[in-house]
Formats: C-alpha cells, structure tokens, sequence
C-alpha cells in the first residue's frame, strides 16, 4: 500500500507525445519534434570553461543550501537591474532548475484547503503541486485576442473564494506564447494586493524576447514582499539540462525555501553554481546568439503556421512557443478531437506537437482547438519542411 | 502568514558548528574541522573527463525524469551485484544526491498518523522529513558496546505502536560508524516482516569499509519487495557537490519516486548522470585512493582518540565518523553540558566537532555523552597536531 496522497500528483502528460513520436520515428519515419520545449543549441563555450575552472579548484565539495554567495549575490544584482528591484542575496534561494520553485513556494505559503488562482492553459506542474500539497485549483481562462491571449479577468473573478491565498501567474506564458499588457499586469496586482495574495511570477521566459522590454510584477507597487520570482537558466543560456534555477523574493519566505533545500537535495552541484555567475557576468556572444537562432526559428514557424488555411496565429514577440488555433484545419479534416488530430498529423507528415489538453484540464465552455509548437529544438529547415508538410495534408482536405 | 507544515520542518543544526568554527578561525585561529561530513579530496580525473565528453556530445539537455537509462542500468547492476540481488533500470531512480530519497521515500509510503522507527543518534534528516509530513516519529536508541554500538532492541520494541509503518535502518552507521552483526540484521527484518513495514535502508556508506564486506537487510529473504536503497556517489567518489544518488527498490515504488522527481527537480543534472557511469564502470584507482586515505585517516584519529584519558572508542571499520564517549573527560573539566564542551574545546584548542544533539533529540534516560569527528575533511598530519592539542587541554585538568 503506497500514500494516499500520490492520488493528488499530477505529471507533465507531454512526455506520451515524445514517446508516440519516438515510435513513429523509430519505424523509419522522419520526425519534426515540435512537441519538445527544450533547446538543441549547446551552452556557451565560457560557461562550461567556468565550470571546468571550478571543479579544478576544487569546488566539488558541499555548499550552502541557499547557494553560494557569489551566484546569489550576482543574481539578486542581475534580477533586481532588469526589473527596477533592489535584492540582495538574502532574497535568493538557488535551485536545481527553476520547477522546484513551485512546490517549494507552494510549501511554504499555502496551508490545505487554500485556494490558488493558476493559469489554463498553463504549465501542469501548478496545478499538479497545488492538489499534491493540499490546495484548491482555481484555473483562470486566458482569451484568444487579434495579437496573442489576454486573461479572462471575469472569468478569474469568478474562480476566487474567501479561501483563495495565492496567484500563479506566468507572464511570458507557456504554452500561449503571450504577454500582459501593463494594464493587465496592474490590474492583476491590485487583484493580489485587495486580497492579500501571495503571488508566484513565473519569470522563465523574462529575457526570451524578439522585441520590447520585459515587465515584472514584483515590480509594481505593494508587490515586491508578497511576489516569488522563479528564475532560471534553463533557457537564456542553453542549460536545461545543467539544472540551475532560483526563487528570487522576500528574505522570510527565501529562508523557508532554503530550510526545505537542506531537506531535499541539499544544495544544487556546486561547480554548476560558478558557471551559473560566468553565465550572468561573463561574455554574452553566447547566450545573444540562442536568442537569434530562436528569433529565426519563430520567423520561420510563425511563417508557414499562417500560410496554412484554417491554421490561426498571432506573432509572438516573446517564448519559443506558439499557440495556434487549429479549429478549422480540424473541421475541414473531420476532427473533433483534437488529440486525435495530432496522433493522425503525426503519422501523416511527422510533424509532433502538443495540445491544449497538456496545459491542464480543458474548462467548461471551451470550444475553440488549440496545439502548441516549440520551436526551440528544431532548425528553422526542418521548419520550413515540416509545416509545409502540415500545409499539404492539412490543404488537402 | 506562512504554511503551517513548516513549523513541523526540521533542519541540520550542525550548521551552526560550521559557523562557529568559521569564526573562531577569522579571528587568526587554526581551526581543525572535525565537524565536516564532506570530504576534503579531489573526485577521480577520469570521472571529471567523462562529465566534460558527455557536455561536448551535446548532453546539456533535459533527459528522463527517472534517470539517464545507462546509469539506471549499470546502478542496478553494481548495487545488486554487491548485494546477491537482481535489479533492473526499472528499480532505480536517479536524484541529485542520496538525501533527497529519504524525503520521497516517505511520501511515497507514508500517510500522516504512520509510525516511523528511525535511529537515535541518527542523520537529522530522518525525523524531519517524518514529522514533516505528518508521520510519527519512533526513535529507537543504539547502546554502547565493546566494539562500537548495537541496536537496543527492548528500546525499539518500546516504540512500536499498531500505527507503525515505517523502518528506517542506517547500518554503516552516520554518526555512530558502527555495523550491525548479521544477528541484529536479521532481528530488524524479521519485524519489518512481522509488522508488514516498509523499510528504507539508507546505504551510503556501503562502500566506504576498510576490512570485512558490507551486507544489505535488503538480500534477507522477504526483504527486497519492502526495502528501498539509498545510494549515493558522494562518499566513494568524493562526489558530495556533484549532488549524485539514487533510490533503489521494488518498481512501483520507484515509479511513484519518478513522479515526485517529474514535480520537482525535472531531472538530476544529466551530463553528472554520464560522469556517474564512467564513476561506476570506469578505472577505480581514484575511489581506492579515496578509501586508503580514509583509512589513514581513521588509523591516525582513533589512535590519538584512544590516547586521551576520560575519551573512550572503539575502532570502527567503516564510514568516516567516530563517535567517542567523552563523559568522563568532561566530568575531568567541569563540563556537564555537552555543547559546552565542543565549544570550549573549540576556543582552547581549534577542534570542531558535532555532539550527540546534533544527531536527533536525546532520549530519556541518556546518562553518557558523545560527540562525533569526521575525518573526511582533515589531513593526518592535522588530525594529529589537533587531537594532540585536544588531548593536553583535557589532561591538563
């Protein structure tokens, strides 16, 4: 007999799309992996030379659950420059990757029976730790707009209770591909600061950008000492795999994170620590050279998506995640399931995605379809290649 | 307002001797750090080049949420071979370090309200994660013996209760440096069967023996179905900031493991997870040279230690920890508060060690004191010059 309470984990359901188009593959068939949201660029060169260094000088040894000093110092200076914020390292809790930020917020503000507002659709992993550790899902609908997603602020209203303690909020969102317009970030704010919410800003896309500036909602008024910053390095700087993330945010809440840390994997590999600070200080060529390759995978993505009939983007100026709507490229095919739809565009053209279903459970009233494409482990050839497969099965209907 | 379950979460108080030592050493004195369970020795060069191959064979990516399959397979392979058991990739679940298994491990079988026997002293870990996720904590005590410590059976019968769930053995034992007799073993998993209990054997220091050969309750009959390995590279490789481990066990169990890690870090670092490989498969002259120098080590503190009057241990043929009686030294210097002690002993003579607080809350009735050395992180030459100076200020009483 195992706990009761696995009954209430949840998991990222993608992982049965990378194991569908691993079999297809494996028959002979080519794939376009879409369906990935991690990055097939290497780590900057300097990076991995600082970690080197640091094993070298001897850096193999135990550190500080909270991290080292350094890396917390120059995040806390590198996060609070780009949002107008004053850290210091007090206000940094490094992490193996930036996922563990969210239960470990989780755990630290939210009781059992607490109500928390998060996105949908959103990354699975919110909803998944809030019922693991004993809260309320309240899912807020985000709206398809002329220029991307907006949330559905009725919507949301309507999903507080006089339980609800916590919003999830992930600006720069995945999968929607989508940004708040300040008016919406403000809005969201006085939502948080009227009900004395903790807030999760779930930052991992803040600096993945084509154009324009990054906003913080840490950074509005009153919401610096209610609002987790989740960071990583995943993305910026090619190191999904390096596993290195922080929460960023007020010093009590750190120290509880820091304190679930020394229980946990007691701190993150500590060489991978000093390559994180080369990443923040050091040469930018590298991280400046994955954003242009991803601008041009996003070009070329956002391209061939429109050109397909029935197929409706937005261009998005942030992510590596587009979100179209593929309602009528499934009607015109005779799909009214849009898992069904993927499986059979897998095996027609090879082209793997995900869809709406693996951003959480669809809400009551849905009606438009929607996939997600990653373009972030996927040359802009093998783009152009694949959508236009897409184009030719979806057009020949 | 925090969440209420932290006020159920423990920590590791040996921090604070770190510290101490930390600044009694910024005042120009020469500390000599018996306090570390780190180890002060490079992790083999060959294990470093196959981290660096892995990274330029583009392995910074994510990878499977359970491990890296060569490293499951060639885990399961060396952990049963050494142990007379047959495992496969399906029982191992790689993490970042052995300390975070002790936290899955229990959430994965233990509901609020179960009982959890675990020793005392014993890694502070235990009882936090326990009572942090609403288990009851059970300690069972280990008596003083001739030749190092065993398990008080009367005493962990005593903590039995009907709602007992949950075994959790350290044999090789942190802080105790002691081994059960195989008669001891076999009277814990004769219970473990008795009482239908799942039992977690943390194992981390398996490896690290200087004669004899090390046993696991999990090769007793009935045993493997019930019992999950705690493994980690830390020890034998010296590979602590690596953050490098895995739980090994019956497959369910594992799967449940797995999805914890899918919630939680995502993966363990994977270009790690191939230096791991090369840890386990690869040349051993690195880990025989870690051991042998353990082994001077152990020769050069128990003889000094034995040399103290007031100061009584035994020499123990594994781990890298002593945990010498010290009653009748402290009776000699006026002490009968064993904090007291390690911290004048720290101010006469620059020995920082951990006492028995460090290791679980003492029980009723303990009459003797105890504190712990590790000589992981100490030369032989200053492990002699630091418990020479430790031996004159105790016998200048």
């Amino acid at each position: 007999m195992l706990a009761e309470r696995l009954n209430n984990l949840g998991t990222e359901t993608a992982f049965a799309v990378s194991l569908a188009a691993a079999e297809w593959g494996a028959k002979g068939n080519k794939i376009y992996p879409f369906h990935l949201g991690d990055i097939n660029l290497p780590t900057p060169a300097n990076v991995v030379e600082a970690m080197n260094k640091a094993i070298a000088d001897g850096k193999t040894g135990y550190c500080a659950a909270a991290g080292i000093v350094a890396l917390r110092t120059a995040l806390a200076d590198d996060v609070g420059n780009r949002r107008g914020l004053t850290y210091g390292p007090n206000n940094v809790a490094i992490e193996p990757g930036g996922k563990p930020v969210i239960g470990k917020f989780l755990q630290v503000v939210m009781n059992p029976g607490d109500g928390v507002l998060f996105p949908t659709p959103g990354y699975p992993i919110y909803e998944s730790q809030v019922e693991y550790f004993g809260g309320v899902a309240q899912p807020y609908r985000y709206n398809q707009t002329a220029t991307g997603f907006a949330i559905d602020f009725d919507h949301l209203r309507s999903q507080i209770t006089p339980a609800t303690r916590v919003l999830i909020y992930n600006n720069l969102q995945n999968p929607l591909g989508c940004e708040s317009s300040l008016d919406e970030m403000k809005a969201l704010a006085e939502l948080a600061i009227e009900r004395n919410l903790w807030v999760l800003s779930d930052e991992a896309y803040f600096e993945m950008r084509y154009s324009g500036t990054s906003h913080s909602i840490a950074s509005l008024p009153g919401m610096r000492e209610r609002t987790a910053i989740l960071y990583t390095f995943s993305k910026k700087f090619a190191m999904t795999g390096w596993r290195l993330g922080a929460a960023i945010g007020p010093d009590e809440l750190i120290a509880q994170i820091v304190k679930i840390n020394t229980n946990d994997e007691s701190c993150t590999t500590h060489f991978v620590q000093e390559a994180g600070i080369e990443a923040l200080q050091g040469d930018q060529t590298g991280a400046k050279a994955i954003l242009a390759e991803l601008e041009r995978r996003r070009d070329a993505a956002v391209a061939e998506l429109q050109a397909i009939k029935g197929i409706v983007i937005a261009k998005p100026e942030s992510t590596f995640y587009l979100f179209p709507n593929v309602t009528d490229a499934m009607d015109a095919l005779g799909f009214t399931d849009v898992t069904a739809f993927a499986d059979a565009a897998l095996r027609a053209t090879g082209v793997s995605f995900c869809t709406r279903r693996h951003f959480g459970r669809p809400l009551p009233g849905e009606t438009e379809q929607y996939v997600r494409f990653a373009y972030s482990g996927i040359s802009v050839e093998d783009i152009q290649e694949g959508l236009g497969k897409l184009r030719d099965w979806v057009e020949a209907a």
